[in-house]
């Protein structure tokens, strides 16, 4: 034992167990997960190269593809929350001095920037008012500006409820030979993607948004053109944790060891998304959809105005403008404390400014729109 | 909607309920949760500003700091697995150039060579056969030949089964002006550890092992030393997912959304740290070198032998040498599939040489050994 120093007890705190409160989480995530996925992480562990484990890993991989509409071979989880997966597709696909394009639109298109300036990355930006999008003929004369190596562009701005629509973007990255990277943190199960049709080389997302699912193992995809770029890399991947040259490994045929999965989130992720298959990626869609626009007439009844123009509005998570006079952060705290309802307030330039309603995954249910609308009428002055 | 494309369902995989093996994990980890905290995982998430979470995370902080015997501020869970943690390590306390002593005896050494490398270290290595520990006369000359910035040790190598001591290095670093980093992922909450009298200043481990809880959430603590280093460094830390300076604002007073944290992890990791301080730290260690040191006696008792001297070989996990003519392999899959028993095989220079048998948190217990020396008598020709 060798132990001869005696023990400090000043941090030892005695608790009772775990109680937390129950809340309906409406907020830009993480939304509540559906309960046949919570099931699933009270499963024990089994180890991170067994047999059953790697079965169901390569079934997280197929239903993965399915739910981006992709056939990247180069479609696992990432083990971490969705801001390490957006590191991860920054990590691997920027070599110090890449040109990088990124429309900044929001708070995450902000984080790309942060991002891709620590890999090194000679970034430029394109900027539009919180809220907006960036029209093809917009981003056609910026990459005829900049010629990048990559163009990052944030499809569903999670600090402003914008949908930056992709349609045509990946020919115009083609024709300007760069790549498309994209964060569909969320939009991802809950807003039609279809990544190989649009030419998406590089997206990400995460668990707890659209596909209904605690938060933790986050999904990556990657086209076999920008794997390419990254096997030429002149460098080592300037990141162990995210390198995509090993993270293959261990999900492809090789299995070599990387890193212990966190198993029982994949546990979560397998299920959320055998549920999502299970009701079929169109109605998934749908249901998000209809919710949504339940929700815009019903906060338009109470005389809220949304920030977004309806066109660019996401499904899956709404801003409302703060009226005049009205003290936001008292209200969702009156909400959180009194109804045990999270909603979220805004971010960066849009702070004081709206509320961040999110209908996500199991969440999108009309009732819990019922739920909110029926409190607000309570609470709003 | 905007959809126009159809939905291919090649990917779409029909899938039944997650049906996974019971297993008895007795490898290198991850090791069974105590059913306390598997529970806990199946608890509906709250959002990660949520002040029920914050209560939570502060929790955490005090019971790890208990936990390793240190009083750092700056104690936390990262949110990814082990190997995110140690990389939070290297991340943030290299800067380019910095020359880092590391002591290679085990394949972890190695991972941290290509780590810190990956940062712009200037690596130095000192190395031992796997198995063996590096002495204070050793390390006080490659101290002296180095003169590094930072010296890293593996405390517990979950490729060999050693225990790299400690006592005194704090000191020797000290002299020389540098900071001791330590991979603590094997020995936390099984092995005694003092990371304020042995002047540690940046440590990680994980919470799937000595924790008893699953993995993907990682703990990591870094002195006032090391942080004041941090906040001195020419360049960003070249890695936003784990940077402290950012962490450090979401888990201290200013509670800035960094990202959203694996919720339902820390719920599990905050219910084995609660049941750790429950049973006490002292007789926690104390259970884990008695069931080591009877599972060790029962193996000689079978004709084996074991790889490490006794002095320095980890309570946590063993390193069995494979007999003579016998497949190891063979072996560790007939426990596996005939017997649900995990156990783990060799790694690098190990490589079909040793198995290795683990006795982690909830795991140590005498039942397990007996169950293991039991199907070992049925298994070995």
């Amino acid at each position: 034992m060798m132990q001869a120093s005696s023990i400090d007890n000043t941090q030892k705190l005695q608790l009772s167990p775990l109680d937390t409160p129950s809340r309906l989480l409406l907020g830009p995530g993480p939304s509540n997960a559906h309960p046949t996925v919570l099931k699933a992480m009270n499963t024990a562990p089994v180890g991170h190269l067994d047999p059953a484990f790697l079965r169901l890993m390569d079934e997280i991989q197929s239903l993965l593809r399915y739910t981006w509409q992709t056939n990247n071979p180069m479609t696992i989880a990432v083990s971490g929350t969705g801001s390490a997966a957006m590191e991860a597709t920054i990590a691997n696909a920027v070599e110090p001095g890449d040109v990088v394009l990124i429309g900044v639109a929001g708070y995450f298109g902000n984080r790309l920037v942060d991002m891709a300036g620590r890999y090194g990355a000679d970034v430029r930006t394109m900027t539009k008012p919180w809220g907006q999008v960036f029209s093809l003929d917009e981003i056609k004369h910026q990459l005829n500006t900049h010629r990048p190596a990559i163009l990052a562009l944030v499809n569903a701005e999670t600090s402003t409820g914008a949908r930056q629509p992709l349609e045509g973007v990946g020919e115009l990255c083609r024709e300007a030979g760069c790549l498309l990277l994209v964060d569909t943190v969320t939009s991802l199960g809950g807003v039609p993607l279809f990544l190989d049709e649009w030419g998406v080389d590089l997206a990400y997302s995460c668990s707890q948004k659209g596909l209904g699912c605690p938060p933790g193992a986050s999904p990556l995809t990657i086209s076999p053109r920008a794997m390419s770029k990254i096997q030429q890399r002149r460098t080592k991947v300037a990141n162990w944790y995210l390198d995509a040259t090993l993270l293959q490994k261990y999900w492809g045929r090789e299995r070599t060891y990387h890193h212990t999965a966190p198993i029982n989130l994949y546990y979560a992720l397998r299920e959320s998304l055998r549920l999502m298959a299970e009701e079929g990626l169109e109605n998934c869609w749908k249901r998000h959809q209809l919710n949504a626009e339940y929700l815009w007439d019903k906060l338009e009844g109470l005389g809220l105005s949304l920030h977004v123009e309806k066109d660019f509005r996401l499904p899956t998570l709404t801003t409302v403008r703060i009226p005049q006079g009205v003290d936001g952060k008292a209200i969702s705290q009156k909400l959180l404390n009194e109804y045990n309802i999270e909603i979220g307030g805004g971010l960066g330039e849009l702070k004081g400014q709206v509320w961040r309603v999110g209908l996500m995954g199991f969440n999108s249910q009309k009732e819990n729109v019922d739920r909110l609308i029926e409190v607000l009428q309570k609470v709003l002055p």
